[in-house]
């Protein structure tokens, strides 16, 4: 497994893993835009751009894009977060070059047909109605939106009906033209390949995009906050949010590894204590989402509405008893499940494509297997205590709650 | 890739695949054992005693059981279907004799402590409360009650609250003494692993399970019938089905042909008239479920409430086409994305041993991943085509419908 890292002239980046015991071969154009790069009126566009690159180029209509990908037995797709915007493929080992063919085809050349962006609206209209009738999707959304209010990193990836209503061809062009930029973009590919093949591919087709990057973020602020929805519905779902850390806070790997005892698994406090003590969730779990300038730490569960206020009450009671320490033999369990959780995900192509892309577009650089694993053993007792205090100290919080009962009632827990 | 098999002299399987050049293992524990061997007032119990399961044993606590595989970075899970049960673990390669020790105490000597039930049954009906909170998930459980109506393959596999708080300690222990048989488990494991020491491991600690399998399944009736459900949701979730083909009907590759054709990927029929031509869905795809003795073929998709009829016709309107005859493009590419999905899952070791457990409840050996990929090349235009005409011309199909607007126009409509 050997990764090579080449830059183009124009500053945009491929990196590669080659694994030449495999059949297939992961391939994946990271973009370092997401929606928080998106002003008001456009919240949405990022995303309704990735759906428009998948509708027609110069060279071949929607139909063409996911019929040669397929007809070899590909897959192609991509997916918009707050950060990134990642088109991918996936195909036997032989058809690398087409699919390097197409992702780049769909990135340079996209026409923007104004009846394909009518009906792709519609699409993402559709998209949004699902993920309005998922509660356990749309109140991450929600805490989302609490705890960055009136910024860009709270609004939904999605957009609204309305803004999504409102876009046009033009406004679509000029977003692309000012932010996807070849400093900005990384190609990421791991499986049965050969780099230098794959830079001279890229190298053919992506020559054209305009050097730069993107302007930088504006840096986010959390607030403290709750938003509540009652609906009628069997559960409760719940989520809750703390300041948590940036990509490259150097409280990072202790941040992880207090998530991790926290609720990160089965053995974890949350679970241990709501689910297998007392029952009252199916689903709990925390989680670290990080972001250049911020992150959020959090918890969720799923309960029913007469034991939410129990439910808030006992993760309260765990996050205030984490500071008083966790154990040593907690600390080590948590840092096993994350070394050997990232071996895992090594082992997928897809994944370890991923990891490549992120990496590049988050540190400038692959972040080393051995540098993780080190970086994971040098945290101490004292710093996952930091951060148990800190989280316990931190006395606000950012709740949603979308659910059955009286959830008003949360309202006033909160 | 090395696959070995040993049977013990009980009858109990083990199956292996050793990939040397990895750092971890998946090993599983496949019981072939679902919802469907459940008598009527017991609908629920497989799934209850799959989460009993680690609920403690003589040596282990509950909280010992994943502490134990957690503190050295593995996980252990469980998920019970209609017909089978599998309890898995993965773990780093050096971790295998304790994933290994792990499933097989839990398997042979949980304990279904009466404290540890009652909190587990509060669980299963916050399970239950998150599956009737997802739209797109219930909508599968009303289409399979309609589709076969009054039988045990109908049921919901998490039961019903009323069964589920009807469960007690000699109901699961009675159940699980009389289908848990050596015949009817594999022992299924993918990675880096020695097969002798993991025979030597699986002889040790399931020698005391009784020969035997469980008697067998009763044979299912499909029905068409419709089953609509009014909720203030944005989308309507529909989902139908049509008799489909058992595992070993020769028609078996011929179905799943037919079924990628129909809608198994973007370049698909129903992808391309419902959502690229028309803008009516976001999610909308084929499946083709199988089983021993029956099967469905089917189509999910999840639009507006007032374009549900349209995309019910336009879905309609696909069906009737496709008995008209796919082109020989489509059949190629149909059989390329099968055969190349398949090498895709052969990579990763999770779904591998899943495949391996299955082939070896379902067909009793491991089918030669050759021998699949000759039989999608062996199927014919004529054979897809026998498949198409009969789902055209069976004319009765099985609906369910979850959503907003006014649902029980669909009644009229199907």
């Amino acid at each position: 497994m050997t990764i090579r890292l080449t830059t183009l002239d124009n500053g945009l980046r491929i990196v590669s893993e080659a694994r030449p015991m495999l059949e297939t071969v992961s391939v994946g154009l990271w973009v370092d835009v997401g929606s928080r790069h998106e002003p008001a009126p456009l919240n949405g566009v990022t995303h309704c751009l990735e759906h428009m690159l998948f509708k027609g180029t110069e060279r071949r209509t929607a139909q063409d894009i996911v019929l040669e990908i397929e007809s070899v037995g590909g897959h192609i797709n991509a997916y918009t977060s707050r950060d990134h915007t990642t088109y991918y493929a996936r195909t036997l080992k032989d058809d690398l070059p087409l699919a390097v063919d197409i992702l780049a085809d769909i990135l340079m050349n996209s026409v923007f047909d104004e009846g394909e962006l009518t009906r792709e609206k519609d699409v993402i209209l559709q998209e949004i109605g699902q993920a309005q009738d998922t509660p356990d999707d749309i109140v991450f959304d929600h805490l989302q939106s609490v705890a960055y209010p009136d910024q860009s990193l709270g609004w939904s990836i999605l957009g609204t009906p309305d803004t999504v209503r409102s876009f046009n061809r033009d406004a679509l062009f000029s977003f692309m033209a000012d932010k996807y930029r070849a400093g900005s973009i990384i190609v990421a590919a791991v499986g049965n390949l050969d780099h230098d093949r794959l830079v001279d591919m890229a190298r053919s087709r992506f020559s054209g995009l305009p050097s730069g990057r993107r302007e930088a973020d504006a840096t986010a602020r959390y607030a403290p906050g709750c938003m509540v929805e009652q609906r009628p519905l069997e559960q409760v779902h719940l989520a809750l949010a703390w300041p948590g850390v940036a990509h490259k806070a150097p409280e990072y790997y202790a941040t992880q590894i207090y998530s991790t005892i926290l609720g990160g698994g089965m053995s974890s406090r949350l679970f241990q204590k709501i689910r297998e003590e007392r029952g009252l969730a199916y689903s709990i779990y925390s989680f670290s989402a990080s972001h250049a300038d911020t992150g959020l730490l959090g918890v969720y569960a799923g309960t029913s509405p007469d034991q939410a206020e129990t439910v808030l009450s006992l993760i309260e009671e765990d996050v205030q008893g984490l500071a008083a320490g966790a154990t040593l033999a907690e600390l080590a369990s948590a840092k096993a499940q994350l070394k050997a959780g990232l071996m895992m995900a090594l082992e997928a192509t897809g994944s370890r494509m991923e990891q490549l892309g992120r990496q590049m577009l988050i540190y400038g650089r692959v972040i080393p297997t051995e540098e993780i694993l080190m970086s994971l053993d040098a945290v101490t007792p004292d710093d996952v205590a930091a951060v148990a205090v800190r989280m316990a100290e931190s006395g606000t919080r950012a709740l949603a709650a979308v659910g059955g009962g009286p959830v008003e009632d949360l309202l006033k827990a909160a």
